[in-house]
């Protein structure tokens, strides 16, 4: 039998293994920080009528554009929370499978061979995984304790390693830690090239906080990515986005793939955004079973680290292993984000936290 | 206003101009080689009902191995036509949204910065372009008289440039020429590195005649991808997909975004393939209208080539873009490919291939 190394893959992947999240079948996935209330039945009605009326064009090439679905994002990007300074327009607005995917546009365009990205580990993986498979070099700056950062460490990471891009995560994923606008605006002054802010936990910060996209005018290089699989329940449907200056869209342009983006992920997302309140009701739940987690863990005895995100990352876990062995056995799944003495626990249904609670409280008896 | 030059862009990327067929509104689209046959009406119907189903769970991430899918693509290629060897195993099988991500995927796992692809050109645009922006280096081969590629100028262009990968195309796209499975061996047999065979247009080869696929066995380096884009009238749905050893999925494994198949194309795709018959009912007549151009074309005085696709490319074009913009007038779009004295234009349903060819007609009165 042909093995891997049988095959002249790319040297710099010889011995890797593929990111994976364990998918296990268990009652209580808290692990990949989902939206754990499914999408509310009307809305599944509308976006199943709507995906079915674009299934009598699935002949045809989708809209390479998106326009419509560009819009949608824009519109809801503009009456969002957030404090945004100025709407922003559908020619601001990029999307692709995922956040993921976001990512490697913005890699693509800005990075690549002989370029530099710079990040706050530990921050979001996937963030160094691209950049390694778009042939940009990683580099990592350090954060303040607490996992905290601030203007002054941030900047000198930047002035120290001169990147051509900086991924900033606000919050931060997977410590849930809040990220000042003032750091994401001092990063942008230190800094020569594109800086991401990772926004995908936007909907879970306290409400009326000022998020990145009100710094966006003025600030060419300044991109903000969003996603449709937290706050909006749509983690299957794959849609992330970014919203930036139009010419930072031109450049995405050269760089996706032609039709990207499947006629029936428009017409989905589109009706899901039609009825973005409501796909958002369960966002101030959430929010209240964060906080209830931050009290309780803390009753318990742990050290869990302030969270602006649908999230908990908690330490002071004497042998995160065998907790999260233990958890498993009662069909609760949570995630070892490989920090020691930590262990990382998404918000879900209030039911869902008092079985993740009653366990653990049972298990330090 | 920033422009795309203000921007710190890749050195690579500057000047460049996206991708695009253009996306016209007009009443006769034969430019892109769609399927111009909806998709049944019951089709539609009983894909939307699996969709909906699929929201359900639209709030968790997706099967990232789209285990049923690939279930059902091997089904598919095990009984489809092309006298496979050996029946195609699930393990065999990788998917995408659409065949430029698997093209990508290949490119990403065995080619990039330091490797070299080799296609023979004019052939399907995108595989020099997703070369490019992997950083991996295009090499052209030369053909032979009309558009044919033999086993033997094949082999000499491979010991010439000795490719990391080699990509085919069979039938050509956008010649629409057949490829000899003996040229897919021969190549083999010369190369060291993986060889792709882009058998988009399978479906419309003549019937009973043997595939790539049948050359799979024993063969771990070669790769056969598909797209249910064309005979399966699935475009805006974006699944593209290839077979190849399984030590060839674990390498796509490795370079792949997770979770880069939304839930909802998984499950568009399977309900899809549960009624492949159905799906590919119109193939016959396609074929019937793609050779009806061949008679009809030559009769008008043009030189079309031999095609065992959907589309047929006609030399013999005094002005191409005149006779482009004179069938653009009577809302018929079709393709400048770029090749001199040529276009290119898809076999349609039997009233767009008439009505084509009556503006052809009365032009050359």
């Amino acid at each position: 039998m042909t093995s891997l190394a049988d095959l002249p893959i790319r040297d710099d992947l010889r011995g890797q293994t593929p990111y994976g999240a364990p998918q296990k079948a268990v009652r209580i996935a808290l692990n990949v920080n989902e939206n754990t209330h499914p999408v509310p039945v009307e809305i599944i009605a509308h976006v199943a009528a709507a995906v079915e009326r674009e299934l009598h064009a699935v002949n045809r090439y989708p809209d390479r554009e998106f326009t419509l679905l560009r819009e949608h994002l824009a519109a809801y990007l503009s009456s969002s929370g957030g404090g945004a300074a100025a709407p922003v327009l559908p020619e601001q607005v990029w999307a692709a499978n995922g956040s993921n995917e976001v990512i490697q546009h913005i890699l693509q365009a800005f990075g690549g061979p002989g370029r530099r990205v710079l990040g706050f580990p530990p921050t979001y993986s996937m963030h160094s995984i691209i950049a390694a498979s778009t042939g940009t070099e990683w580099v990592a700056g350090d954060r303040d304790a607490g996992f905290a950062l601030s203007p002054e460490t941030a900047v000198a990471a930047v002035r120290r390693t001169d990147p051509d891009i900086v991924f900033l995560c606000a919050p931060n994923n997977p410590t849930g830690t809040p990220l000042g606008l003032d750091t994401i605006a001092a990063v942008y002054e230190a800094s020569r090239g594109i800086v991401m802010v990772d926004e995908a936990y936007a909907e879970f910060m306290p409400e009326g906080q000022p998020d990145a996209l009100s710094l966006l005018p003025g600030r060419e290089r300044l991109v903000v990515s969003r996603t449709m699989s937290k706050a909006f329940a749509f983690a299957g449907a794959r849609l992330g986005y970014l919203a930036a200056d139009p010419a930072v869209i031109d450049a995405l342009r050269l760089v996706r793939l032609p039709y990207h983006l499947s006629g029936l992920t428009q017409a989905a997302a589109v009706a899901a955004l039609e009825h973005a309140p409501t796909m958002l009701r369960t966002v101030g739940a959430i929010r209240e079973q964060r906080d209830r987690l931050l009290v309780e863990l803390t009753r318990l005895g742990y050290d869990p680290h302030d969270s602006w995100a649908n999230f908990v990352l908690f330490g002071g876990v004497a042998d995160p292993h065998a907790t999260f062995e233990h958890l498993l056995a009662h069909d609760i799944l949570i995630r070892d984000v490989g920090l020691p003495n930590h262990l990382r626990v998404t918000a879900g249904t209030p039911a869902e936290t008092t079985e993740f609670l009653d366990v653990l409280a049972r298990m330090n008896q």
